[in-house]
């Protein structure tokens, strides 16, 4: 039996959806790694009321750790500490040698602003200084500390981790939290966990949900794996959780889904598309270049974004209208006029001008209709056409019609983008 | 008083963090229109029990309304529609017209695939239309039907509309929700809200904080607005919903912030600066190309991202090697070697070469240090200069050193490369 945990994201402005929460799926996979069974992450606005009901919900369904995210700021709405100390039965106390840390962390920022409020800056350090009493302090690693929170002396309950909203504060106080005692009591007895990922490109889930019921035939204590499976970018993902013991029925699914699936199987260790590309490039010192269309930069932007990408990563032209295509792509005209401009024809004319103009050893391009305009009978919206070509002309092509909206169309091409040049990079097929 | 709505988000993938949810934030907007009072979202994985105890949460909150999403795929861990019919006391039953229809939507899906297997395709139709007796059947706009599930006769508790994961097919049968009769008997009595949104950009939240505070004092019923800050990729958003009585107290803070924060205050109509520089390019008939370094991509596509973008979107460079600086956008390399690839200088050029190599009327161009390696005591990771220049050689400059990680350098600047094109493209001195 595994501890339980719940998360608790507060903030109108997640709640109301003008904020994406990157601090609920981050504290997830923490959480995952550490064992811990994550059961219910809620999400709520800056009314006390609300925050203390979901602290409620939560212990109500008996869980060892309450972790909270957000609503340590320097504004009126920021309340958590307070409701959590209350929930806790702790009193608010304002910790001076804290309030004397934030100010001196403040101190530096202030630099960066000009004509700043002097007793704004000091009723906020005093606002976030003011915890409850007996919690351990964590950080702070910006101007929010983080908070341990344990019930008060005699209460039941599960302790509550406050920390704070922004991300690479919380990301550092998390790990300060989980060194502490306060927090590994919380969580003692914990069993371990196994994690796997099979990724899939081009195969629809229902053929993953029909092996999975051929695998309940086949494999001895299937069900003891926890299986869940999502359509993601394009590609499509099967996560599977199990304890140790269970080994021999993830082996028996790995088995299986390699026999039914091998075309389609990418990924059976965790890696992304992305990483694979990024390490095929790095070992073979190959550069590479891109050469979009329709994706408008956001092929060159995945490729460009894993740290170290300027090791193999020579640059990119984004060729949006026609003439672009010509002057800076070096595509015959003719060949738009006969063709048009989404064809595979001209995706491996992009192809090779990349090649060219970067004196890159592989280049990749993308032409397509990313709508919601410019489509036709012949080549309707999604219609997208890719091209991976090395420098000793070996290339590989596949089009397409992808569906979905303009987003959609742009972000799962550069998916498929990114396929295409990994097959180019190991000599394999085009993808389905 | 308004009605008052939870939303369920089911899916061990979503809990998990390995999909991101969007489903919530555009069901949190929409009930905003309606101005339907949402108090709580939550999110859980594929346990039965526990979207059963978020339900019961839900109930005992009071909420008029619980809006689910997800769980009504085909696969055995789709339970959504069977658990909220179990907690509605309403019997699982199969509606074979719509078994029907759903198989008659997967008829043309099935092209699309080769060596599908009939039985698998057979199973997963007749799943999905298994539903709750007397619930009313929306959709199905992919193969997940939506449900509006009330109480069973003679019970008390919140009408349960039961929408499918897949955005597009949430967003269709919302709409057909709405329409209903049990959705409008669920809400009725509501009252309606205004919403404001003000931009700002180069400002702290404590400043703010400090303009509400000042603002209480000087404008009557600042109380009656809800008010709500947040940093978003490098700007200050602040959101305000009141109800329409309140109006006066709403004009007297837009006063008060054009007042205090008249520099950084970029929008007040909810606009973003994305929907701002494309409405500006538009309507002058500009066209404008960029040329990029640090951001690899990432700010070519979100100038091409708006639907329509072809019309000013000429294209761009991603200069990442020098080499590409120097023969893609005729940087001279002796600038390179004198002030190196990250400066002021080399921004200004790489913007002179994108105007002239697109022959666009403006270009933006940005060049900085992503890190993680690559800093120098005199250029630290995070110093970034930006150059946004016209045909006719008038040109806004910045350079500043931006805080976090690459990505967020990254992403940052693509916002601060927005924000500098911006005031190029209305005459205004550079962002602070």
């Amino acid at each position: 039996m595994s501890a339980r945990a719940g998360i608790v994201v507060t903030g109108t402005e997640v709640l109301a959806g003008r904020v994406r929460d990157r601090n609920g799926p981050w504290l997830a996979d923490r959480l995952s790694e550490l064992g811990i069974d994550l059961a219910h992450i809620t999400i709520c606005g800056d009314r006390p009321a609300d925050v203390e009901a979901q602290l409620r919900f939560l212990t109500s369904e008996g869980v060892d750790l309450v972790v909270t995210s957000g609503g340590l700021g320097p504004t009126a709405d920021d309340l958590t500490a307070e409701v959590v100390g209350r929930f806790q039965g702790r009193d608010s106390i304002v910790d001076e040698e804290l309030e004397r840390r934030i100010a001196a962390v403040v101190e530096p920022l202030l630099k960066r602003w000009r004509g700043l409020d002097q007793a704004a800056i000091e009723a906020s350090a005093r606002k976030q200084a003011t915890i409850p009493a007996g919690a351990d302090v964590l950080g702070p690693a910006g101007t929010a500390p983080g908070l341990v929170v344990p019930p008060a002396d005699g209460r039941a309950g599960p302790t509550v981790l406050v920390l704070p909203g922004p991300p690479r504060e919380l990301h550092a106080t998390w790990h300060e939290a989980v060194a502490s005692e306060t927090f590994g009591a919380a969580v003692a007895g914990r069993s371990r966990y196994e994690h796997r990922m099979l990724r899939l490109i081009g195969i629809p889930e229902s053929e993953i949900a029909e092996t999975l019921r051929v695998g309940e035939e086949r494999i001895d204590g299937l069900d003891t794996l926890e299986v869940t499976t999502c359509l993601r970018r394009g590609e499509l993902e099967v996560a599977v959780r199990y304890e140790p013991p269970a080994e021999p029925a993830w082996e028996g699914l790995l088995a299986l889904v390699r026999e039914r699936h091998a075309p389609q199987l990418f990924s059976d260790d965790g890696t992304s598309v992305d990483e694979q590309v990024a390490t095929l490039l790095r070992e073979s010192g190959a550069t590479v270049a891109v050469a979009e269309s329709c994706t408008g930069g956001e092929l060159a932007g995945r490729l460009s974004g894993p740290a170290g990408a300027s090791a193999y990563f020579a640059g990119g032209i984004v060729a949006y209208a026609d003439e672009a295509k010509t002057s800076l792509l070096d595509v015959d005209p003719a060949l738009i006029a006969r063709h048009g401009a989404v064809s595979p024809q001209v995706a491996s004319a992009m192809a090779a001008g990349a090649v060219r103009r970067f004196g890159a050893s592989a280049a990749v391009a993308v032409t397509g209709v990313a709508g919601p305009g410019g489509g036709t009978e012949e080549k309707p919206v999604g219609y997208v056409c890719f091209a991976a070509r090395l420098a000793d002309e070996r290339e590989l092509a596949r089009d397409l019609v992808i569906p979905g909206e303009r987003a959609e169309v742009r972000d799962r091409s550069t998916t498929l983008g990114m396929h295409v040049l990994r097959r180019l990079l190991l000599g394999a097929p085009a993808p389905t």
